[in-house]
C-alpha cells in the first residue's frame, strides 16, 4: 500500500461531509499536499493542473525510446488497479487499461452492470468493498452521482484505504476527461504562449453532458482566456457556469453563429448533440449543420487554431477535417492516456521516479 | 510444463474412478507427495493445511516490501493461467486474478456461461480442452458437479497433462473457500493457541450452501475444536456431516439460540438464508434476526472472538459491526487471495523458492 | 511504434485500392520486404511462409526452458496489443491473447458485438479508431468482410499507423488459421521431406467455411503436392479454387470415398458439416457417417499419415481416435498459438532478436 500520510476522511460523518460544497469538501480527498481520491474537477488548481501536465509531456518523452518504455512499466509493476465499470464505457475503459499497462500495473476489471443480479442483495458498497480488496486502487465508473465519494469514504475508514479514481459519475462528473481537455490545450498552445488569454468557443450541446462544463470551469485557472458558448438556445450553457466564470473574472459571450466567429477563434470545442437525453424529440429542430466543421469552414480558421472534440462524433467534424493539422481530437484520444498515466503515478507517489528519469534523459 | 513427477490418472478408467469414495479417489489428484489437481476438500490433510497456510503467511509477510512484491511477480511470470468461469462469480475471479497476478502468472479468461453456444454442439470436454490448450493451468467454475474432476482426469491422460483447480463447482465443492476459511481461523487463533481447542458456531443457512459443509468437515483435523450449529431446524446441518464428526471423535451440539450461546463462543460463522433455493417462499417464516450479528450482540461476545462470513451478506451482520476488531469477514476476502496464491505456487512446484526467500529474509 | 519503413498505403485512394485482385493489393500491406498488414492469405509466399514455420519452431524450442520463457516474455514487454472481437470466438482469441502473453505484450480487449450501440451513432471506422489509439497493433475479428483491409488503410493514413492483423472476417478470410495449418503439415512432415508430394485429403463441408479454401490455396506454394476433395456433391470445393490449382499445375481430384481412399493419402484434413449455414436443412440427408474417421478406419491409414481438423468437431472424429499418435488436431492447436506468436514478433520486428537467442542455444 502507498504512505496514506494523512488520512482527512477518517472519522468524518459520511451525512456532515455530503452536505458539504465541492470546494469544502475537496480537501478531505487530499493526501498532504496531494490529490488522493480524484473525483470532481473542482479539486484541481492550477498547480495540480500544471504538474500533471507536466508529467504527461515527460512521460511521453521517456516512452519515444524501448528502455524508456521499459522504465515505465517497472514504475508501478507491484501494484494492481480495479477497473469497475458499473456503466458500460469502452473508450474510457481501454484508456485507463493502456496506462495502468504503460506502468506496468497489472488490473482486474468488472464491466457489467449486470453484476449486482449475482451479488444476491449485497449493498453496493459491499460489492465494491469485495473488488477493491484484491486491488491496491479502483478506478470506477458509476451511473449514480456521488457514489465513487461515497466509496472514497468508505475505504477510508477500513482498514485498508486505497485511492479511488472516478472515471465518470452519473450525468456530473468526469474529472479525468476535463484533465486530458486542458492537456490537450495547453499541448496545443506550447509555443503559442500557453492557454492564456487564447479565445477557446464550446459548440453544440452545451446543455447535457458534463465535458463542456468541467472544462469551463477549469478555465476559470487560466487568466485572460475568453470563452464563446456557441449553440442553439435551447441547448445553451448552464446559468451556473457563467455566474462561476463571473466570480472568477472570466469574459465570455453567448451566440448561435459558428461561421462568423471562427476566424478569431484559438480553439474551438465541438460537441455532439446528445438527442438520446431528447424527452420528445427537440434536437430534430436543431439544425446540425450549422454547429459543425467542414472542410470549406476550415479555410476560415486561424492556421494555429486548434479543433477539439471528446468523442464520439457524428456529423460535428467531417472526417475529411481529420487530415488536417488543426484537427487535435485523435491526439486528444492519446492525451487522454497519458494524463490518466500520469494521474495514477502521481496518487501512487511515483511521480518522482519519473522526474529523475527524466532528468538524466534530458541532461 | 511442471514435473508431472507421478501422474496416477493415466490409464484409469473414468467409469472407475468415478465410482469411489472421495477419500478413495484423493490419491489419484497427487503428484508424488504434493496435491496436484485441487478439486474437493477431501483432498486436504493436516499437514497440506499446516502447509498451504504457512506459505500464506510467509507471502504475506514478503509482500509487505517492493522488493517482496518484485520477488513475487517474477516466480511464476512465464506461466498462464486459464480462468474458464461457465457459472459467473465475480468474487471468486477476481480473487484467483489477483492471486496470479501477485504471482506474475499472466491468465485469459472466459467468464460467460453462453459461450457454449458459439461452441457449435462440441462435446463440453473438447471446449475445456481447447482452453487449456494454451495455458498452464485451468482454475473452473462450472455449474456441472464433478466436471473439473473429469477435466482433470482428461488432461491427464492426454499429451499435455496441466492442473485442474475446482473454483466451485455444482452444490458440492469450492474447495478454495474452504481453504481461506480454514487460513483464517488459523491465523485468528495465531496467539490464542491456534484451532485446536475452540469452540466454533455455524449459524444460519446450514442445510444449503457448500461452505459450511466443507469447513465443518475440516475441522476434523483439529483435535479437541468442539462445534455447535445454530439455525432454524428446517435449515439445520446434514445428518451425514455429524457422522463425519462422530467418527472423528469431534464433538458437537445443535441449537437455534445464538444470543444464548454468544458468550462462549470463540469463533461465529455466520451464512445468509440462501433463499433462492427456496422452492415455495419457505425462507419467509424465518426469523432471520434471531440468526444475526448486531453491535449489542458484540458485547456478549468474548474479547477475543471471532466473526467470520463467506459474504456476500445481507441482514446477518449489521455494517456498524465491520469496524470491531472481532469482525473478520473482509480479513477473511483478503485471506482468499493470499491463500489461493499459495496453493498456485505450491501446486506449480515453486514453493521452495519462497522458501528461501522468506528465510533470508527473517534471518 | 515500429519502424514502417515503407508505408505503401499513404494516399491511396480507397476505392481505388479495393477495386484490385488480392494479388495486386498484396505489395500494399508490405513494410519493405516483409508482411506488415496481415488481412488475406494470397499474401502469402512461399518464403514467407517457410519463415514464419522456421521461426514458430524456434520459438517452440526457446519455450523448453524457463529461462528461454523469460526471454521470449521480455521480447515486446514494452508493446500493447489490441483484440476487437465484434464477432466472438473464445477460441481465436484466447489463442491470440496466449501469443501475445509468451512475448510479454499487454493486451486490452472488446469482445462484445453489442459495443456499437455504445458508441452512440459513430462510424465503425472512429469507433476501431479509437480502440486502436491505445495500443501498438490491432487483431481484429469482424462480421463484414474487407473490414479489416479498411482499418488498415485507414491507419496507414494517420498520423500512427499500426499494423492490423485479419482474425476472421466475413465469410472469406482467416488467415492465420491458414498459416497453422501449413505449420501443422509442414511439423507433421519433418521427416519426411516436408509437404511436397504429398497427398493430402480434404474431407466434409467443402463449399462453407474459409478454412479448406485458403489451406487449399496455399498448397500451390508446394511443388507436387496432390489434394483430393472427398465430400458428398452438394459441399463440394468451389470451382474457383480448382481453376487457382489448375494455374499452379498442381493435380486433385474430387470423390465421395473416403474409406476407399484412406490407404493412400499422407493427410487428411477433417471439417465439419456447418449446417449453420442451411437454408432449408439440406445437411439432413447427408449421411455424415462416411465423411467420419473412427478408430476402425484408423487401422487403414498409413502409419505415417496425420489426422488435422480445425475444430471443433462433432461426429466427423471419434474421441477415441485422440490418443492415437497420427491424431494431430490437438497439437494443430498449439500450434496456432506458436504461429501467431511468430507473426506477431516478424511484424514488430523482433524476430532478429530470436534468431540470435536461438543461434546461441544450438551452438
Amino acid at each position: 500500500m502507498i504512505q496514506y500520510r494523512e488520512n482527512r476522511l477518517r472519522g468524518v460523518d459520511w451525512n456532515e461531509l455530503e452536505a458539504l460544497s465541492p470546494a469544502e469538501r475537496a480537501p478531505y480527498f487530499m493526501n498532504g499536499d496531494s490529490v488522493y481520491h480524484v473525483l470532481f474537477a473542482q479539486q484541481f488548481n492550477r498547480e495540480f493542473l500544471d504538474r500533471i501536465c507536466e508529467l504527461a509531456t515527460r512521460t511521453r518523452r521517456i516512452a519515444k525510446t524501448r528502455g524508456g518504455m521499459m522504465f515505465l512499466k517497472e514504475l508501478l509493476s507491484e501494484k494492481r488497479a480495479m477497473l469497475y465499470f458499473a456503466q458500460p464505457s469502452s473508450r474510457t475503459f481501454l484508456s485507463f487499461l493502456a496506462s495502468c499497462e504503460i506502468l506496468g500495473l497489472r488490473s482486474g476489471e468488472v464491466r457489467d452492470s449486470n453484476t449486482s443480479s449475482e451479488m444476491k442483495g449485497e449493498s453496493p458498497e459491499d460489492t465494491v468493498r469485495t473488488f477493491s480488496s484484491y486491488f491496491d486502487m479502483i478506478i470506477m465508473r458509476h451511473p449514480q452521482g456521488g457514489f465513487a465519494e461515497r466509496i472514497a469514504w468508505l475505504l477510508s475508514n477500513s482498514e485498508r484505504p486505497i485511492p479511488v479514481i472516478n472515471a465518470g459519475s452519473g450525468a456530473d462528473q468526469h474529472p479525468t476527461q476535463a484533465l486530458l481537455d486542458v492537456y490537450t490545450l495547453q499541448r496545443s498552445f506550447e509555443g503559442e504562449g500557453g492557454i492564456e488569454g487564447k479565445r477557446i468557443a464550446f459548440v453544440g450541446d452545451l446543455a447535457r453532458g458534463r465535458t463542456v462544463r468541467s472544462l469551463a470551469t477549469l478555465m476559470t485557472h487560466y487568466p485572460r482566456v475568453h470563452l464563446a458558448f456557441i449553440a442553439p438556445p435551447s441547448l445553451q450553457i448552464d446559468e451556473k457556469i457563467l455566474r462561476t466564470l463571473d466570480a472568477a473574472g472570466i469574459t465570455y459571450e453567448l451566440g448561435e453563429d459558428l461561421v462568423g466567429m471562427l476566424p478569431d477563434l484559438d480553439a474551438v470545442y465541438m460537441t455532439r448533440i446528445q438527442d438520446e437525453w431528447d424527452t420528445q424529440g427537440e434536437s430534430k429542430a436543431i439544425d446540425v449543420g450549422a454547429y459543425a466543421i467542414t472542410v470549406d469552414r476550415l479555410a476560415r480558421m486561424k492556421d494555429t487554431a486548434v479543433i477539439m472534440h471528446p468523442l464520439p462524433r457524428r456529423g460535428e467534424i467531417s472526417p475529411e477535417v481529420d487530415s488536417d493539422p488543426r484537427a487535435k481530437y485523435w491526439r486528444q484520444v492519446r492525451n487522454g492516456m497519458w494524463i490518466r498515466a500520469s494521474l495514477i503515478m502521481h496518487i501512487l507517489d511515483r511521480d518522482g521516479e519519473v522526474d529523475r528519469y527524466y532528468d538524466d534523459l534530458v541532461s
